[in-house]
């Protein structure tokens, strides 16, 4: 009996998703569990709730906190981290190569370096040319890649993943799903591998 | 040199102030912290940033997932755990009374006892014949502390408590304060407590 998978959804502009993608592949690898990457937007689905901007935005005290505690979380899982000018940033373009890279063994460094980009070095990830130094750090031939990212199937998969995510219940990042239970939040990944490994 | 106490926010029509209630008293006398109980009202914080009701009312997808979670944590920690008909109840005489009591040895048995009754036993918490219940089980005069409950300078300690919970950046519940530093969320009790024990 093989060990189902466990679905992580991840936003390239979401906070907490940050170390969530840092930590997974290893945690993960460890416990036995394989992974898969999903990558999704949260802003239709933040939309749908009445919110035109991050809730971290929105509601400022849980904002400030959120900064500080993300900030306490990069710390205490050994991550660099800057509070990056602009939040939440354009995360598209950052999704859709994602997608394009889905079946790349290069793909979880690929989620790393952006969100490295994003949270660390206060580069602007709607940018090409910030994709661009992550594709070719990973000796990728990033004008091909992101000419695939931007073709229709993937803009067309983009918006199927998000329209799954919202379908399944997924209201915000990051998310793990094992053997069909959502748990939301970095601090959960523990729990989800867990659950992963139950006996059915 | 002693080690200042982490200060417990908890607010009795919480679901997640369920779980670190019950947790937090032994979890701590382990680490060597000391606890202040600190019952506080979300109802008025809530109101402050545009919402009449619990946000896992307002946003149905979350509030779906937050009854699985918590039905998952309370079997995590071995906790008992029964659905609530009414959510969010009203709390303000189980605060009231909580304050009352705050300097009894008693106190954390009482939180515990309306916790349970809340999440585990499906009672009405804003009933006084729910709270006498719970004194009484403490061996205690529940009349007595009924009374003391609706005082004037009660009321005025909860509305205090609940204003300097606002002041200090507090949004939700449980949140754990320590060394002036917010931890929201139960499941950041073991890291709140870490940082209680820091060197300064």
């Amino acid at each position: 009996m093989t060990t189902e998978p466990l679905e992580f959804w991840f936003e390239f502009a979401s906070t907490y998703s940050y170390p969530a993608a840092m930590r997974i592949e290893s945690l993960a690898a460890r416990a036995g569990v394989p992974v898969t990457w999903r990558p999704f937007l949260l802003g239709p689905i933040f939309q749908a709730q009445g919110w035109a901007d991050s809730p971290f935005n929105l509601y400022p005290a849980k904002g400030r906190y959120m900064w500080r505690d993300l900030e306490r979380l990069c710390e205490k899982h050994g991550l660099p981290y800057a509070r990056p000018a602009i939040f939440p940033q354009r995360s598209i373009l950052a999704a859709r190569l994602a997608l394009a890279a889905g079946r790349e063994p290069w793909l979880p460094a690929l989620v790393r370096g952006v969100y490295v980009a994003n949270f660390a070095q206060a580069a602007d990830i709607a940018a090409p040319a910030t994709l661009a130094r992550v594709l070719g750090a990973l000796g990728q031939d990033a004008a091909a890649w992101l000419e695939r990212a931007q073709s229709q199937p993937v803009k067309d998969a983009l918006r199927a993943a998000t329209e799954q995510a919202q379908a399944r219940g997924i209201f915000g990042a990051p998310t793990f799903v094992a053997r069909g239970e959502l748990f939301w939040g970095g601090d959960r990944l523990e729990d989800a591998l867990a659950w992963a490994l139950r006996k059915a």
